[in-house]
């Protein structure tokens, strides 16, 4: 499918600067980020409590619509929305003959039609959700989980307040991505989402074959020796490495791989002693990063995961207060 | 799978004539049919509200038990459930290994012993749902889904709907019916309904070879010509042409299709200027019907999805509601 | 996979004796199985009311973790935790591609990330169930919904719930199980169950190649005939025959089998004239039941469906309502 260019972010937001769909944090303004952050921080204490509900989404439809599989972000999305007392409906239309043969954008209008009011959507092609986006009626937010190698905003965002919850804020914070960068739409959302909130140096460290050519453009420190890009960061976080890259030729070998720049608590050494490590999961033990780094005293990665249900949390009650807030909002169709 | 030929349909019906199952149109009462769209009435709202849920069939099981998989028609019965606040199983028996070499009657009793209250079936044989609506105890709901070339009630009764809304009633109404109708439960089911509720006269159109041959009894018009079959029509319903249908040779070709029956403005121009368009979904563009034609101002095909959750929800609750009147009803199974 | 064996039971009870999790009836206490029954007869009349639903689960999440695929299952735990509020996340490992290589451990600890409170494992290696109860977090509850050839202690219970109903205890009856005991976790549940409440005699019926070999261990009497192990027995258990073990030459043909070990009415003379007749289900008809007696009075097959539901939501109210009364329960992860 060709889909027409990401049109400007604009799309995301009300007109008095409310949200109202989350398809990426690139040129989203730094309060907004921030505002993200803290509602995520009221949402944190409901996956400890006895009663892990709020009614905020209540009587409201969310749509999990993926184009790609993936049973983990799915997950995620499905119990944040639950959390919040939305009714869900998984559509995996990957497996599912739904669409007959039918449009992109009638399979849209016909969950409009039912009064969805939200859409979850994970898509192989990057800018579909902003497609979406701008094809929807007023009513209806849109959510990207996802876009081919463009951006995963929900999965930055998380990323995000981890940092601020371990760190304090972004101010003077070093922090390196390690990986294989050119494939990952993760990277490119935490990079400016970095750059937003104002963190000091934000470094990529990876073989040459795996960092996009416009790397420069993106405001970063490139590094490909893992000595020199760790050296007092902060913050590391690793990507997980697709093993598809190997068969492609980008890379010689997981072994080759997990000596230059897999992360053991050797290379560890190099960044600050109080360092955190991340990556966005699933792991791949021995491959991007050792067991003894992993399950070790610096690793958040386990609780990147919690704090990921929160953020989606926050993310799904905004957008559905932003739309509620829009002028154009209004529940006449059909009549 | 050879089935018991569908009994009468006062199965449907409980001894003071409420709805207790909803199999077919066929031979119920108009005021019954009346009744269903009065019920849906009060239900389109709700769609539209911020809380769109009705405690209505709260605590109630409600198993989407589908022996052919249909994932849009399985997905608007799961909504319009949720929003009766059902709980809701979804039982895909076209792809799971359930039954393990089961009996149709062992699954349904045992879903019966885990005090469901509704079956919503969808089933490729012809009188399915009736069996089932015979074999179950009395406290159970069944609601046919589309079974086999016979019937689709509730796709049959949103379009009386549609047609209601935007015409004020059936009286005087000329109503065509245009493509594989041979093949196809909706029509079987609409010219029932409309019939049923005192359409003025209902046409069939479309090439001899996908016209049922018992057609003369169904108290129709047949047309194989587009422009004199449109003539003066308040309402065009266009079928979906199943692309199946095309390699078993009954038809020349899409493109040969499209010419002769195809709706486009100009073949339009034959029914009355405030003539509206109608189909089941999910379109084919370009074959039944036109671009111009489905997104033209006379299109009210998305409407009748947004109606159709609230023709689901009627249903659902009026067939609950028959159920608990009937004197053989009884929670006492088990005991 | 390898599994580490199964350590003691103890695993499953809190210090002062309440229940965690539930992963085998073996080595539990006489006076916990009856909790389990009592519990589950308050729950019975659930299934009967109107509004099928209490709030003992509300805003818990229930994670239905099936590495091996079971339909049938998997509904029964699902609808016992909707009708005690909670929210339920199927995850169908076996179908979905969740763990991209990631080790069941990893999966773990994201789905307690997610502050999952309950697994219901279903996995086809035995012990499992215990692996993940010693691994999880505190706040976890893990239910065993079968592995292996190990155990189905939730069947076993619903077993015991059904003769303690229609035979009001355990004391002096004669119970028979009869079939493939060899490769039955099922049955081996049963054993333990019955000679902990207390019955006065297990028998084991069937061919020589489907008896374990450690059978004299189980504290039951064995027969290969049918006409004396049937003796005066007060209920008949049969087991249901799994097809693959015919491949594998281990016993002649269905047609044979049936002969010398199917149920049919005449077999069924030998016992007690009042003998209860029960099965876990899906039954084969004419394989180990003949219809005249899975369809005939002495049949409770049926209610042990209903029964089922109410024993799943006892084992699951008591596990949460254990782990919460445990000292190292907390909700403190992710801070």
């Amino acid at each position: 499918m060709t889909l027409a260019p990401p049109p400007s972010s604009r799309v995301q937001l009300t007109e008095d600067g409310k949200l109202r769909h989350f398809l990426s944090v690139e040129h989203l303004p730094r309060s907004l980020l921030e505002d993200i952050l803290d509602t995520a921080a009221s949402f944190v204490d409901v996956g400890g409590r006895a009663i892990k509900k709020v009614p905020l989404l209540r009587g409201k439809t969310v749509v999990n619509l993926f184009f790609e599989s993936s049973t983990r972000t799915r997950s995620t999305f499905e119990l944040a929305a639950k959390r919040l007392s939305a009714d869900v409906l998984n559509l995996d239309i990957a497996k599912s003959a739904t669409s007959k043969g039918e449009t992109l954008l009638d399979t849209l209008r016909n969950l409009e039609a039912m009064a969805a009011d939200m859409f979850v959507v994970r898509h192989q092609d990057s800018g579909a959700p902003f497609f979406i986006a701008n094809e929807v009626t007023p009513r209806v937010a849109v959510i990207n989980a996802g876009d081919g190698r463009h951006a995963h905003p929900t999965q930055a965002m998380l990323d995000m307040y981890t940092i601020r919850h371990y760190k304090g804020g972004f101010a003077g914070l070093r922090v390196a991505i390690v990986g294989d960068i050119l494939h990952s739409r993760v990277a490119r959302s935490q990079i400016h989402a970095l750059n937003i909130l104002g963190a000091e140096e934000v470094r990529l460290i990876g073989p040459r074959t795996l960092l996009p050519t416009d790397v420069e453009q993106l405001g970063v420190t490139v590094f490909t020796d893992m000595a020199q890009g760790l050296k007092d960061v902060d913050v590391v976080i690793m990507l997980r490495l697709q093993k598809e890259r190997m068969d492609s030729a980008l890379l010689p070998s997981e072994g080759e791989f997990f000596r230059l720049y897999g992360l053991n608590n050797e290379k560890l050494r190099h960044a600050r002693p109080d360092a955190i490590v991340m990556h966005p999961g699933p792991i791949n033990r021995g491959v991007e990063i050792a067991s003894e780094v992993a399950d070790g005293p610096r690793s958040v990665i386990l609780n990147q995961v919690t704090f990921g249900i929160a953020v989606r949390m926050a993310v799904m009650s905004m957008t559905i207060s932003g739309q509620e807030s829009n002028p154009d909002h209004g529940g006449d169709h059909g009549r």
